[in-house]
């Protein structure tokens, strides 16, 4: 039989709620990887890239895999054997960041902090110091697995100090909160669809600066990845005549493209600006409720909203309620975080006055408790736009 | 704006047309990746691809990204620093094989046939016995830039002798033609959705035998990708609990269980009947009109036909012809085959009598000569079901 899913609201730590209008573009009739007319759809969403991304990067593309994907294109075509990395771990993605080095060949020098925090300058800038020959400062801008938000402003300014490329993880930020590639100097940027964009899984958006792209065209060893070789890949995705990397997933483009001119039509200020409200409106409700949040005032992103499960409440059954009773999927923990943290996302499409309404109403019915709609509503009405 | 697709008729190497209902699958709500009514169908792929490939192998599931991805995921886990592969190169498609291979630190014996031709199971019997050190096999079984069929049966048997393992590509081959991963005894093999299965581009199955499991439980090194280490990816894929890996491309999933489900219901002997009887149609309509086969009789993919443009007829234009007066696209030739074949695909839902028509009554038109239609049409009235 046809699959036939049911319906539910997504405000886990991604994928996100996907806008109707890009899930209708996703079963538009599937063109050739190589017509023309798909060919200047590709580069319509070139340029939508670059707005989001806030930069004229020339490699600026969407990598055919997900955010994992994206990242080791990142690090595969920026690390050769041998490169020293300092690598920024206050989460999970760090870790991956980490292990996707040492895979190249590259020293990862590792600089910690506790999973819930923002990455400390103090502690890069000690680390670039200690280490002259680091070439690469790689870090996450908004931790998926904590909620909390990095200066990577700061972080990058730190590296072109010390004459260090930056590889930064803005799977969840892109869209959400501000990021200017071009302003910050970012140098090997990657994303996701599945926050953010409201654009289902599959894709990851990358953008390399002129420096980085110098990098990988300086290189004295072959990219280890046939698949994720910028400079193969390139050839399909860069400008005149395009040449056969590998096939396109035609059909997740147009979704791409839908989502990416959705957020051009909102206004990336105004993208922002949604999602600061709503988790306005969302964190006033849980705090009724009795949450409090493992990131600290001024290091939580807004669109991930990651919370202590009060004690007392058995997370696992409280979770599986909510998805069978309400239809509302939100995130646990991972690592250490397991069973003790709710990651509740306000993504994209998913970043709504109904979602927030929906999910406090559902939080006081599985836990029995009362105030966190009624502490929520006065922020709804204010704050955010419809 | 949003994107409108013109609604093309896709006769090319791939992607080919899409079942109706694999698109409206597409746009089904999203799920998340860990919810458990997507985990059941995670479970229903699996066992449909089992079907597909005919295979029992435990290790079988979709790679989230295009057969490249797949190629790669097989060459990565399987080629330590150091392994002898032989690579059978008879296409575009070998030749990648054998860049994977030494950007994976393996050495590659290269058993070279002209393009157009199957691989000579001769040669490989030579370079086996002449590098007893080889520890694999390589080859395609289809290639897409040639539309030559190889014998990999008769391949994998002379790997099996002396005791080599087996990478396989079934890009074009999987659900077009007779193929039986347990039967012939192949170890990892990879194909694409975008082919026979009737499904968009962006995923490529992979099933690896117990035995290439095993060598990969056993590697000393770890493999080079992080995004392709099937030991990894099996801890979300696999049994039991999911752990998380990267986001699955739910909607991706969604299409690609449909596709497999119709191709379930068709069953696989029909299917390949189908592709069989269109191709003699459609053969009979080519040479009719005047074109001749790259391949010789015998060495044939059904599904892919590589013809020999015709003295007197500029290519480019045709085809762009055919683009633009008939929606239909069919392929050039890749490598030193361009401006000289056209690949006119039948693949999956593309392999249906209609489009047998379009393209022979589009050619005639194109190309101003008859016959083409009144050669394929009793073959079309005798042989393919609509």
């Amino acid at each position: 039989m046809s699959f036939v899913p049911p319906q539910r609201t997504l405000m886990g730590p991604g994928p996100s709620d996907v806008h109707p209008d890009v899930l209708a573009a996703l079963s538009k009739p599937t063109l050739g990887h190589l017509d023309p007319v798909f060919v200047d759809l590709m580069d319509e969403v070139k340029a939508l890239l670059q707005v989001a991304f806030q930069t004229e990067n020339r490699l600026t593309m969407p990598v055919s895999g997900p955010g994992t994907a994206g990242m080791e294109t990142c690090v595969a075509n920026l690390v050769e054997p041998g490169t020293t990395v300092v690598v920024c771990c206050n989460g999970v993605f760090g870790e991956r960041l980490r292990q996707m080095v040492e895979r190249c060949g590259g020293t990862a020098v590792v600089v910690d902090d506790a999973w819930g925090r923002a990455v400390s300058p103090e502690k890069v800038a000690d680390a670039l110091k200690a280490h002259p020959e680091a070439e690469i400062l790689a870090f996450v801008h908004a931790e998926t697995s904590t909620g909390a938000l990095s200066d990577a402003e700061t972080l990058a300014a730190l590296a072109q100090k010390h004459g260090c490329l930056t590889i930064v993880d803005t799977v969840t930020s892109l869209g959400g909160v501000p990021l200017r590639v071009d302003e910050w100097g970012l140098d090997a940027v990657y994303s996701g669809t599945q926050k953010c964009l409201s654009v289902p899984p599959g894709l990851s958006p990358i953008t390399f600066s002129e420096r980085a792209t110098e990098r990988v065209q300086n290189r004295t060893t072959p990219v280890q990845s046939w698949f994720m070789d910028v400079t193969l890949v390139m050839g399909y995705w860069g400008e005149g005549k395009r040449a056969y990397h590998h096939t396109a997933p035609v059909n997740m483009i147009y979704a791409l493209h839908e989502g990416l001119r959705l957020l051009k039509e909102e206004g990336l200020e105004a993208a922002w600006a949604r999602h600061h409200s709503a988790h306005e409106a969302l964190k006033a409700g849980l705090e009724a409720l009795g949450f409090s949040y493992l990131a600290p005032e001024g290091e939580r992103l807004p669109q991930l909203n990651a919370v202590w499960v009060p004690e007392g409440v058995d997370e696992a059954t409280a979770r599986r309620r909510l998805l069978d009773e309400h239809d509302l999927e939100i995130g646990g923990g991972l690592g250490d975080l397991a069973g003790k943290v709710w990651r509740i996302g306000l993504m994209g499409y998913a970043c709504r006055p109904e979602n927030v309404r929906h999910c406090l109403g559902a939080l006081e019915t599985v836990l029995g408790r009362t105030g966190g709609l009624a502490a929520a509503e006065p922020l709804l009405d204010e704050g955010v736009a419809a």
